[in-house]
């Protein structure tokens, strides 16, 4: 068994969305299946991660943090083609990873409380992401 | 094929765990598929991480290296609920990940001589952890 | 359905070798399936990483900051083998993980444009590396 879905999530600059709800639906839509759910960007300046769903101050040191792991604008990058944030996203990008894979069980994602699947825009401008989602049973 | 299991780890506080034996087991139990195992923790203040199994210096030299990536109690973190290893917690989650994959062949993962898995506790506390651990094939 | 094969890679030593095109010829091999290519490195000193195809001064900075984030020959470092690179690679290897997984619509890789799959060698001198590619659909 297997099905995909391609969705498409407008960011609003550096940040996370959360896109849990959207990964469930999906993963509804394909019926009582059991397996993982694996969720993937098709892109190499934003990231999928799964961190705290609770307390949006997680989500902001997190931003703290990444700054300090790949700062903007370091002038020892050579890559600056699109500005300022473009090497450091995709330094965020290799660190934080391009895609998740949860378990599923009869069509339910088994996240944990506290998890949250979080779409995480690295670029500072809004973007257009396609994230492919995949059912695998 | 999917066969699913979850299993519940009790770590010493922040350090790692090996669990290869017990995904091994799952394994085993699934008879001789082939494909992929995923591993899933269910937590976002610790990881799934694979490394050397060998010196148990490569993974205190790990905890030395996570405490610069994401210090406790760093002055600048706003999440602070739990205590000084709190936000660390889920810093070094993002960065290390919540699950690992590894390929299956007959029933048996195609792990490296010197691969281990491991459940990298990032609290300061024993914790009792879930781990769902999937067959694919 | 699932499909399995080993490729044997040699690196240059530290830096990244592009294998999206023999993850791409497994994938043909494998005929019109869907699902997920899963793409597994059996070491614990290099890494697989999705990242920019087109600028190489993109992996160029990743080097740069890699050696931020685990510098070779740290005096904290006890796990000291193998030379001032091993236990550096080791720490890379978690940062950036050991494996990748890509969406695979009939046959084909829904890589995004500007996406390769990089095998990420850690260590200084060249290496063969075992890279084991999973079908599941």
């Amino acid at each position: 068994m297997s099905r995909q879905q391609t969705l498409r999530i407008t960011t609003g600059g550096r940040g996370m969305t959360d896109i849990t709800a959207h990964v469930e639906e999906v993963a509804r839509a394909g019926g009582a299946a059991s397996g993982v759910v694996h969720v993937f960007v098709r892109h190499t300046s934003c990231s999928l991660t799964i961190t705290e769903n609770a307390d949006p101050d997680v989500r902001r040191d997190l931003e703290t943090l990444a700054t300090r792991w790949a700062p903007d604008g370091d002038p020892a990058y050579r890559h600056r083609n699109e500005g300022d944030d473009d090497m450091a996203a995709h330094a965020r990008s290799v660190l934080a990873g391009s895609s998740v894979t949860v378990p599923l069980n009869a069509g339910r994602l088994l996240l944990g409380t506290w998890q949250g699947i979080y779409l995480w825009e690295h670029r500072k401008h809004a973007q257009t992401r396609e994230v492919v989602v995949t059912l695998l049973g």
